[in-house]
């Protein structure tokens, strides 16, 4: 039933450009910063007497260096590591062996004599779990990737000790941070441990008696006030709970539970419904790093975590693993090519924490000292959680590109790649997303018939198909179907149409009512103030101005870039009044102003101006 | 050039209603939350060995203790003031008398041997000259209210203590939390000490050097990022910028400091422009308590702090007397009967910390302890700076309604109320702002030719008026100015007429497009799903349907309020699709509705159901 991974290897267009970049610009600048940051220092200084403290203000650090080690672990895997990776890799590795405690307890923060707590003392917020998840997310990645196994081998000490502390019939007990069951169940899968599956189970099933307590925090934000499967709706901290949907989905993808399962699906649909935002961010309170109401999603407060992007993708993957539905991948598309792809810089050295879809003229404010408000990316954060997830979310895109059950072949994302199986090989080749052609070609056909599912993308409607010119259709539940007996050499060609869609909103959602979301293909687009002719807030867009758009390569400031440039109309600048009474004058419409709608995971690589997602329709 | 403070007597009304409900609920409620809370056991245990520690997580909490001593004064002083107020009041100015230290510092936090910090060691987060502002206005209020000079004595310890230590020539330095600006200018005013002026003009002054520290909060959240005359927009924590703003007004009404006035009146035209919510709330932002960037708006997370509220008027009323402008005085009762009103619940003692302008149907989420998040009324607050807010202004609010300058008397608020100052007296009768009939009645008329001045309101666009029956005229500026020779029982009547509105909203303000906000003179309305036949979400209305509302009297739920009851569209429950592309479906419009329209202020106080001030338009 599970669908089994792939061996793809991502050899040109978007995904490779950015996969080089993480092995050549933001995998040298994370180490970089982890090292000036103290990360590797607040190891080492456990080895020694007379240490100076423990630097950074959260117990969590570890996981940084976990996050960077498993896409390092990746990037060796794969032969495209740069210099230092590996010595940064053993570096902290033979210090994790070192460091690690007799009975298998492993944190920088708790292990240090100093420290204002003691051990498991503070699960609500001592994130100790969390390290251990991110801990053995980077143990697995090095064994399978890098057939190395020291890491491993400290990773099952510290799971042992949380299984023999935590277990069945032990200390009734969970983690404020949702992160090890996803890691404990890819733990079961890699030593064949039950119990792991079993503890994970037990972490999920345990939330939900607000147990966990924190001065500031109340239960929600843990998933703490109700049992996981009773939830109404995905609901505070957006990471922590996407982490934890992300979890349950292992769990059953490994018990076959059903009632995990009816409120995974549940929560799924309804988040999809009513809190995703159009770039698939989730999340869009600053305060408690929440996800909002049903249809809370103001553009520019949107916090829409880069964390929180990673693990709606991971549950979105699951999802798919679980069922096979195509409609999981559109999200994990939207969420990889905009909300995820955003927080990162053109040079790759600059992140966002929270991702905005909107930045006002008068931007002026900052709010919170980690959460980048005043819009600019930053080179790192004292709560530096996404830059090394980003790291290793890039490093192991290729994991998702493609995916094999029951002899079928399914191609989830389109990207330029080689992607082989025990039945087949294949050479993709394609420009996606900026561009919907793809050409497939059969290096090693297997024996007999062979079924190659191809993602029909929502947004796309309807798709053209050929096997070797001849045409293919039937096209059914977001997938195109070709069975045949494989040759090498056959081509399988797909046109995913990319015409330019202008979205509107739910009536719900009040904050985007009255205003147009620019799209084509998988990419949300935006306006940025230096495209404009004049401010983005009196530019008017209609749906038929956006049908009209002309698709063009950027040559100059953004390049490689399939910007839109269309005609939209200029409103004249409104009267001053807040609230006029009703019905008010409507500014005569000014002249029409050419104007150029950008990808948005591009926005702000140029001087910071005002940006928008949605422009007025009116 | 100044106003002049009027003896107004309350009388009869709504805010007659108030302030007799100040004294039977909220002032007791609020004792007794003081006292079980620890707030004057905190002030005690100075007192004694072996004393238990300090309670409560913020060192300013002797403000809510002296907030209340100042509304307690203004009841005292009136003769309203029930059972306990004045053994309370005398209990807590012993001890502050007894624990008040040698050189006059006065702090129960601080002064705590305990505590972590030494005085004067955190001026950033101390709240320590915040603490003296509150004492002073206390003080001052009961020197003038009650003759009762105890608490100025105890007051003006401390402030030359701080004129000693921060004055011209000594340390540099500021509060975190601004306030006392407001108190050294009054305490100047009442004791003719020109040092206490300019103490507050230096504390206005040192601000903008990135001095106040946090490590959460950015310079801008203290208003320390750029000096107070360069600030380009009201910014940062909104309490702290209007106390702020309002101390500054203060100290130009006694300098006449052109280049500050010049600041203040920028910064309040763009707020008023910009950033004040419909209500007159201020502040968009949980996080930090802040405002928003301009236009950033949105109603369901409006924090909108009852003390902003306060804060707001403060200002205004200043502004007011700096100019005679009728302007600042339409802000201030749009203020004082929504977003200030709607903070306290119909029983007097329950509170809203934060204001929203809408609850969703599905609301779920608390976010930080401390705001009220789950948008329900609340007996009290482990920041419990908002309900002794509530209870001083309550007290004073006779202070607002008239000021005479130059021998022209300014009737600045309408309600029942006796109005004497030298020169003349008079009954004012109305019912407003239920209704916009006003009759003053002249019982002691002054020698010779006489101004009175009505306030007309700008949402009232005319009014009519007579006087002994004859008409006058001649509006000009937000003023109606009748000059005569008065007599005894001269009666001059004044019309505002009071049709139901539909507001819109500056196209650039995202978060309320495509919706009308209801309001009637200055109340603004809102829709509670209780009175409402289909979900609120659902329900369209347009400015004729809001034009041809009927207007009652509620006998039922919300005794003696006006409420509008008109019909209006309900469209179909909408498709389910988040980002539909355009042109979307439009759902066939549903039937006709009766829908019942209640005043913002009163929302909360049946059962906790959905409620919008915004109504979709379309």
């Amino acid at each position: 039933m599970m669908f089994e991974q792939v061996n793809v290897q991502i050899t040109g267009g978007l995904l490779r450009q950015w996969q080089a970049r993480n092995s050549t610009a933001t995998v040298p600048h994370t180490i970089e910063q982890l090292r000036a940051a103290g990360n590797v220092d607040n190891l080492r200084r456990l080895l020694v007497t007379d240490a100076p403290p423990y630097r950074g203000r959260y117990p969590f650090l570890d996981t940084d260096l976990y996050k960077t080690l498993e896409g390092v672990a990746y990037e060796i895997g794969a032969g495209t590591a740069q210099d230092g990776a590996r010595e940064f890799f053993d570096e902290v590795v033979e210090l994790l062996e070192r460091v690690q405690a007799e009975d298998g307890y492993l944190n920088s923060y708790f292990q240090d004599p100093a420290s204002a707590k003691k051990p498991w003392e503070d699960l609500s917020w001592g994130h100790e779990l969390y390290n251990l998840g991110h801990l053995i997310q980077a143990a697995v990645a090095a064994r399978r990737r890098m057939g190395d196994g020291r890491l491993l081998a400290v990773a099952v000490r510290f799971a042992d000790l949380v299984v023999e502390r935590f277990g069945p019939g032990k200390e009734e007990a969970t983690c404020g941070h949702p992160e090890v069951e996803m890691a404990l169940v890819e733990l079961f899968r890699e030593t064949g441990d039950r119990a792991y599956l079993v503890q994970a189970g037990l972490f999920v099933d345990r939330r939900g008696q607000a147990r966990l307590k924190h001065t500031i925090f109340p239960p929600e934000y843990f998933q703490d006030h109700l049992p996981f499967r009773e939830l109404p709706s995905v609901i505070g901290h957006a990471v922590r709970m996407a982490y934890l949907a992300a979890g349950a989905t292992d769990i059953y993808l490994e018990t076959g539970d059903r009632s995990l399962f009816e409120a995974l699906d549940r929560l799924w649909d309804d988040m999809v419904a009513t809190k995703l935002y159009l770039t698939g961010g989730l999340g869009s309170r600053h305060s408690d790093e929440a996800i909002g109401d049903r249809y809370e999603l103001p553009s520019e407060r949107a916090y829409a975590e880069t964390c929180a992007a990673i693990a709606t993708m991971q549950w979105a993957w699951r999802m798919f693993q679980a069922t096979g539905g195509a409609k999981y991948l559109d999200v994990f598309e939207r969420v990889l090519f905009n909300a995820y792809a955003v927080g990162l810089s053109a040079d790759g050295r600059a992140f966002f924490y929270d991702n905005p879809l909107q930045r006002r003229p008068d931007h002026e404010q900052r709010s919170g000292a980690e959460t980048g408000g005043e819009m600019l990316r930053r080179s790192w954060f004292g709560c530096p959680c996404c830059p090394p997830n980003i790291v290793r979310w890039m490093a192991q895109l290729g994991d998702y590109v493609a995916a094999e059950r029951e002899g079928v072949l399914h191609i989830t994302t389109y990207a330029g790649a080689r992607i082989e199986t025990g039945s087949i090989a294949l050479v993709m080749e394609t420009d996606y997303p900026w561009d919907g052609d793809v050409r497939i070609v059969v290096e090693r056909a297997p024996d007999g018939p062979y079924a190659i599912r191809l993602r029909v993308p929502a947004w796309a409607r309807s798709v053209t198909a050929s096997v070797n010119g001849r045409p293919v259709e039937g096209a059914e539940d977001g997938w195109l179907t070709v069975e045949r007996v494989w040759a090498a050499g056959d081509e399988l060609r797909l046109g995913v149409p990319m015409p330019v869609r202008a979205h509107g909103s739910h009536p719900y959602l009040d904050a985007t009512r009255g205003a147009v979301g620019v799209a084509r293909g998988p990419l949300v687009y935006c306006v940025e103030q230096q495209d404009c002719p004049v401010s983005v807030d009196d530019l008017v867009v209609s749906p038929e101005q956006v049908a009209g758009a002309t698709v063009e390569r950027s040559r100059d400031e953004l390049p490689g870039a399939v910007v839109l440039r269309m005609t939209a109309g200029a409103a004249a600048p409104p009267s001053a009044e807040l609230y006029p009474e009703l019905p008010a004058e409507r500014p005569a419409p000014g002249g029409a102003v050419p104007v150029t709608f950008v990808p948005h995971f591009l926005w702000g690589n140029r001087r910071p101006e005002a940006m928008r997602v949605w422009v007025r329709n009116a």
